[in-house]
């Protein structure tokens, strides 16, 4: 079976999650699957161990569940983006507009260095708002956004518009 | 250099965060660091591989950066203790006092099993509240606490004491 077939089979729909009408993809099925887990993990080293991935930034907080084993896996240093106020440490910050509202993340000032080359990673891609507040905070940084990945994409919802003007190497493990 | 001295190393104090006062432990240089970061893997993997563990729990959010790679690690399930709301299955929540109000934690209904054996993990040990709750959770939902992780633990805030109920198995990387 494809890895996409076994993450499909895995992966749970929640409607009306968060709120009615939108059927929520719950990941958490594949987190009980250790077998599955590996195998994620396997599949990404295997895409992205010779792109030159110098840093894997991941968005909080789902994000940092394949992000963080994939950095290791590629022996590569892992950078968290959060919501405003978790990180302790000097900030770097980017606001940006939701549906309702704005929301602003952060990154460490040390954690992507000039020209490094960044990939992104979150659980899901969904319209592209977080992922592309993203691209443009490691931008800001001074880094190279050289990919995004997500495990889930939500096709229907065409967030990869806003992520091309960052890079054409955009790739997800399962889409809807 | 033993793995305490190496994450000692890397762990950074920021003076005044969250609050004034307070002195954070900062971990975000240890996930910098992709070959200290396997070696956290790979010792957690030697003292934990022993012990029958059936599921391995990892409290939000920074609890799933070690929690997941080490329950890939034993090949065992992870699972995701959350803050109220954010979890999209069928849940089971607990309910603690802070220090001002109260909080609320959750956990889907298929994530432990009756008499599985659950290794709590977080970043942090300090007052031992929020592990404390992880545990009634988990006993709430039949499973059996058989021991704790800490990457780091504020051992002058005696966190122990309030786990010790749970189980008497209470480990940590970096003692301060």
């Amino acid at each position: 079976m494809s890895i996409e077939k076994k993450l499909k089979t895995a992966i749970r729909d929640i409607p009306n999650f968060p709120k009615e009408g939108i059927v929520f993809k719950d990941i958490t099925p594949i987190m009980m699957n250790a077998e599955l887990s590996n195998e994620v993990v396997d599949y990404l080293e295997e895409v992205y161990k010779d792109q030159g991935v110098d840093v894997v930034a991941g968005i909080e907080s789902r994000g940092f569940l394949f992000g963080y084993p994939l950095a290791m896996r590629l022996g590569v240093p892992f950078v968290l983006i959060r919501k405003k106020g978790k990180l302790p440490y000097d900030k770097i910050s980017f606001d940006y507009d939701l549906e309702y509202g704005s929301a602003t993340i952060e990154m460490h000032t040390d954690a992507v260095g000039k020209s490094q080359r960044v990939l992104i990673h979150d659980d899901l891609l969904a319209t592209g708002g977080s992922a592309e507040a993203a691209a443009k905070l490691i931008e800001k940084a001074g880094g190279q956004v050289i990919g995004f990945n997500f495990l889930v994409a939500l096709n229907f919802l065409e967030g990869e518009k806003k992520l091309t003007q960052f890079s054409n190497n955009i790739t997800n493990l399962a889409s809807y």
